[in-house]
């Protein structure tokens, strides 16, 4: 029975996050258990030695298992991120996809990757989340 | 034998971190292994449920892991970060501090707390670095 | 152009794996970045609480993830490992299977799931490998 | 306001930890947050190239973390553990050494450190518990 998934509301929620709009990340698509995200590499994205900043690429990887995680349609939060930096991005564009690992009553694991334009993986993420009862309010 | 941290260069060399710089993160000191810097919390740091985002709590601890282990003078990069989210920060001031717990030839661990006007802990990250042989050029 | 695997070697090589030896995990199957490993639960995995002990289950996710970051025909020793505990095992047997995310010429990374009977996750390690030079001598 | 720590019914409790008495880990102190234990290297603790098992590691730590995390006299779980291994051990008998970082309502976050006979830091982990109502029962 394949779980529908509000992607209006969902589209609607993540719109309220300021810091990923402010760092310029973008939501793709969302179904259940799974979220992409893009980003476009400016200036300001960058750290003292010309390369694209960790925290950017957290924050990229972040928005993806956010996505993913709430999909489910109620409010879960991070609990623990462990992210590995893999290679230097190439490019200007870089992608990131958040696949549902498992899901329990209580948490839920996601494994996230980030790809440039050489479909090499940049970054391996492995998000925990903690599942709330709360309904996502959009 | 106490090691010489040029501070100075050091400080040059973080000036060049343009997505710090964009976040409003601000460093404080930077000793030999260690570190400290600071973030006052703005409208463009919250997510969608009005919370410090976890993408800015990470580039805030990030920044402090970097300054601790690039204060050796030669070029650390982050291999690995786990963080985990303990509590929701209050307050609109978060200090990150670093400390190195290990440094061997090629790696490096650091413990990275964020602290809110509680006193209580907000995040700990586990850093671990690759100690490059370049001499950090500022 | 498909990699060739010496089966045989990599098998020979974690015979001498003492301590998976002593705690019971066998090795199922190895293929160019992939590995699975299978544990029959004894009283001795079992922790104060009577459940599978994090140090069996670790155990066990991580012979699969050096096998699977050995498979290459190089030494690959583990950097980081990050393990969530999603849920108690069921049943007495568990198995773990290791893939590959990406493996660059130094560090490569891989995302372990051990299942029980109910075929759930109960674990997920991801793992970070440093890639050596030297051949696996077995 | 010190609290006051059962240690007899601790110890009791972690008599019942088959696991680590199989793998031959002792556990020497327990305070409120802290805890230390002790291993003596045997052939069993080894790996394929004759170093000190992951496993060993981990479970050398995980005893320190999970003592340190159930000290307050309620239960607490592992949700995750990042383990980073940072040098080869050296001599035959390794210390860990767990930390209480901190602690809310429901988690609580450790560093745990293995030291060799060169009283360098062979392994950093960093764990988090959930923290259960029930009682410990010994």
């Amino acid at each position: 029975m394949p779980e529908t998934v509000d992607k209006e509301a969902l589209r609607r929620y993540f719109e309220k996050d300021r810091f990923a709009t402010y760092v310029g990340i973008e939501l793709l698509e969302i179904s259940a258990g799974r979220a992409t995200a893009i980003l476009k590499i400016k200036e300001h994205h960058l750290n003292a030695v010309d390369m694209v900043h960790g925290g950017v690429l957290f924050a990229l990887a972040d928005l993806a298992f956010a996505a993913a995680s709430n999909s489910h349609g109620t409010i879960a939060v991070a609990v623990n991120n462990s992210i590995s930096f893999i290679k230097a991005a190439e490019g200007d564009v870089l992608y990131a996809e958040a696949r549902e690992i498992s899901k329990d009553r209580k948490l839920a694991a996601y494994s996230v990757e980030i790809k440039d334009k050489t479909e090499k993986t940049v970054v391996l993420l492995h998000g925990l989340a903690y599942r709330k009862k709360e309904k996502i309010d959009a």
